[in-house]
């Protein structure tokens, strides 16, 4: 068998859940992400081991892991309560892919899996707070998973390269999931 | 001098800065407002005293108060960064009035001032992430006061009358302030 048909039997990643001993695999693409300054608030500044752990980890519903072949994780979501009372239901979830593999696949399958997990937690919407206008490819993969902009915030992030940009709010309900 | 002329010589109610002391008449506004179910997501069972002092008067920039002329606390505004890191240019407030002193203007006198105050803190827009779309004063209150509405979670908010129901967020930037 040559290499060639053996890696197009092998699928490129596998979906699964993470457990706390994927925490130092999660940092390193976060921190990577965060670095860039294109898509998370957040700054190195406010992200200690703890804050790491809770919102990837341990503040979550649940978290699901795309893994390459070699068991590397290769992605992140975090799912999560958008807002707790009486805005219990609506989910939000946040996802990382690491930068050595983007394009192939790992955001839309993580995107979709975390809709149909949503779903049979009970949720009946999803909905993303914090959409930078200017990434793009993320804003065309959440409106090819079904997601709408329901707001923009306008000047609301600090972009890396580009200075203030406006931030997307971007919804989905999950009844046809 | 008749009481009228007395009363009509001393304001309503005054504007001042929160201190600790403040807690007991802080936490009683705010669970009534919770109770009622028509504005904040937020419900009993979560609120204990640290969270509600966290959320009015710790984690905040500063909280203002409307004093009735006996000193007692009417009204209560916390400001807030809306966002850290590559969101902190806007703040974010919230807002109470005690139902028995509602409609004699210290909802917009607190609104007003906090527009001051965040431009003073060098902040450059004031966001609102969670106006109930079915509080019409309240919309109407902060258009009076610049407010744009940005964006709507269809459905975001499980209304004690109404049921699900629009939730709007509302934004002004405070150049002209």
């Amino acid at each position: 068998m040559s290499a060639m048909t053996k890696t197009a039997q092998q699928p490129a990643f596998t979906l699964g859940t993470a457990t706390m001993d994927d925490f130092e695999a999660v940092k390193e693409i976060f921190l990577h992400v965060v670095d860039e300054g294109e898509t998370y608030s957040y700054e190195r500044g406010e992200l200690t081991d703890e804050w790491i752990r809770n919102y990837w980890l341990k503040n979550v519903i649940t978290t699901l892991v795309a893994r390459l072949p070699d068991g590397k994780v290769a992605g992140v979501c975090a799912i999560r309560v958008n807002r707790t009372g009486r805005g219990d239901h609506i989910a939000n979830a946040s996802y990382i892919v690491h930068h050595d593999h983007r394009g192939i696949g790992i955001g839309y399958a993580l995107g979709l899996e975390s809709l149909t997990d949503a779903k049979q937690y009970g949720y009946k919407a999803m909905q993303f707070n914090y959409v930078v206008s200017t990434n793009a490819k993320a804003v065309a993969l959440w409106q090819s998973l079904g997601f709408k902009i329901i707001g923009t915030m306008p000047q609301g992030y600090r972009h890396e390269r580009h200075g203030l940009v406006d931030v997307y709010m971007m919804h989905r309900f999950l009844d046809n999931v």
